[in-house]
């Protein structure tokens, strides 16, 4: 299985799994913008042989300037970090919770950071019956005073209503709000909770900047909160977690308007698209908001998430295997939205795999 | 102050205090390799554009494979972190020794991870009557059970006796030895501890990649460790916390044996030369093996270690004020040996603000 390491995305695994070389796969496991890095990391790439000699700036002055530009709120509310599994295990650690709510599906790592700091899990399930959607009613019945949500939330790709989040705080709760995937969402500034983050001493939004910019590889994050829960979470950090190429990366980015355009519109055209074409093929899709989808396989005999994965994988496809979040079974996948010749390639694999699973059962 | 986000090589502080580019200062106070990074590094960079887009191996799988072979131990007794200051704070949040020896002055790091992990130090004072040697007599006397111990110590340059080093793990204390500025010392295979680390559960033993091949900018080091307790670590490591260039570098400089040679070759001529001029100056130099040199400054009225740091700054040149490590006052600075000629801009400087200083208190 391509979870031995970890989750999704790991080519060399795959690799050593199928026989082939990791270029020649086209990974849907892993959730990236499909145009691949903008055109100003390989312009700060030609430069960084010249830079690498010198430590990174350990306060990450500059980046941290641009997001506070960006996001409209203090310097001070803000911590850069060596990807956003950097950030959420670090908040753990700082405010050591006894307890933390977590809602599954969700993002492994939540669960397992907290598993790291000693912690236990006080597990909300959410329900297909309303698209895996966190409800008021569950946060009404829920009475933990730590929480950590994805939102837009992965492998679901729904959205939690930012209302809901901030009834939690209101009442109490210490909230962390994985906005990993934010940046997908059209008008997103209408329900980040960046800014209410920025003020709130019981809410952290965490971002990260690999996906949308297709940059998972050099690791980036960050998360705001007020000044002074920021500098606590900053004295607890490794110094230099952040490397400098990362750190200029970063800035670059954030000038790529263009990129991001082009991206949003790609997106709204192309997730209706495949959802379509995936329900013609019999599949049943979590109607999310982002670049990928949650996805329930049609009834076959032997079809299950890990033969599905094992079939496309000798295909070249890497598709990712849900069963291993908590809360769902083996009959759900999670596939990326890619550019349209290379959703074309999934659906004509998955056609292939559907019909062999159909075939074998039959005979 | 240089220091206020940390030790040496911060060139954004610099620029604020002096307010000139950082790439007009020479920076004595970080010790890196002054060749610059080898040619590997740039050949390395020119690819990376079509590879920053996929996740890091969160294993590490092809570095910790060389580095095994390099070392002859197994590849499960290695763990590789994002930079060696990960590494410090990982092994130390692995174990929560309740109290830590530390032989002042040494590391700051060391310390920072021990308060952070909520331990309690226990401090052996070296004495500049011995060049701050790590002594047997102060072994004997000490009793804790868990040491930090810089071999070749920073910021005085000494090599620990391995044996007595030993002698700590026999008696049942665990022993993490930072060897950061190991690969400077000719014949290092004799004296590095890596190869006893491997197989004694109580000793450990980290490694900086970032000095010697010059790339602090991209964070690199390794600890070797059994095993057993090497898995203890990795499960408590952060995912992906090493990029992906990161770790195609480390592959990449493991081959520049004649950028090594070199090396060797430049710091055995350079070291002696600058001490020599450093002693006609009036300085006591700290006789220290590797590539960076503690020294005493001469008693002029005013001159202290921040004053000469002021000074030298407003010259361009970036000394380290050593009297910010424990046990060391305000006569110790701290400077890197480089090039030739770079080492004569900075006996100039120095030249120049001791006649400075000396006019000053005649007047």
């Amino acid at each position: 299985m391509l979870e031995r390491y970890g989750h999704g995305g790991d080519l060399r695994t795959a690799e050593e799994t199928f026989g082939f070389p990791a270029r020649q796969f086209i990974d849907f496991s892993s959730n990236m913008n499909p145009f691949g890095p903008p055109d100003g990391v390989r312009r700060v790439l030609v430069h960084y042989a010249d830079q690498i000699d010198r430590y990174p700036d350990p306060a990450v002055r500059g980046l941290r300037a641009k997001l506070a530009l960006l996001h409209r709120v203090d310097e001070q509310s803000i911590i850069i970090g060596n990807g956003a599994a950097e950030l959420i295990d670090l908040v753990v650690r700082a405010l050591r919770p006894s307890a933390t709510a977590l809602a599954y599906p969700c993002f492994t790592e939540y669960g397992d950071a907290v598993m790291k700091a000693g912690g236990s899990i006080a597990p909300i399930m959410l329900s297909p019956d309303n698209a895996f959607a966190l409800t008021e009613s569950m946060v009404d019945a829920s009475e933990a005073k730590f929480y950590m949500i994805g939102s837009p939330n992965n492998p679901t790709g729904q959205l939690v209503d930012p209302a809901l989040i901030l009834k939690l705080v209101y009442r109490g709760a210490t909230v962390v709000v994985d906005e990993a995937f934010m940046d997908f969402i059209p008008e997103e500034e209408k329900v980040t909770l960046i800014r209410e983050a920025a003020v709130h001493e019981r809410l952290f939004v965490i971002r990260s900047m690999t996906k949308f910019f297709a940059i998972p590889g050099i690791r980036l994050g960050y998360m705001v909160g007020t000044p002074e829960q920021i500098a606590v979470l900053r004295r607890l950090q490794v110094p230099w977690s952040v490397n400098s190429l990362a750190q200029q990366i970063g800035e670059a980015v954030l000038e790529e308007k263009d990129y991001a355009a082009r991206t949003m519109a790609w997106l709204q055209e192309e997730r209706p698209w495949l959802i379509d074409k995936l329900e013609a093929l019999g599949f049943r899709v979590v109607p999310g908001m982002v670049n990928y989808l949650l996805v329930q396989l049609p009834q076959l005999p032997g079809l299950t998430a890990a033969s599905l994965q094992f079939e496309m994988g000798r295909m070249g496809i890497l598709i990712r295997d849900a069963s291993h979040f908590i809360n769902l079974d083996e009959s759900y996948c999670r596939f990326a939205v890619k550019l349209r010749h290379q959703n074309e390639w999934l659906l004509e694999a998955l056609g292939r795999c559907l019909f062999k699973f159909r075939e074998a059962g039959i005979r």
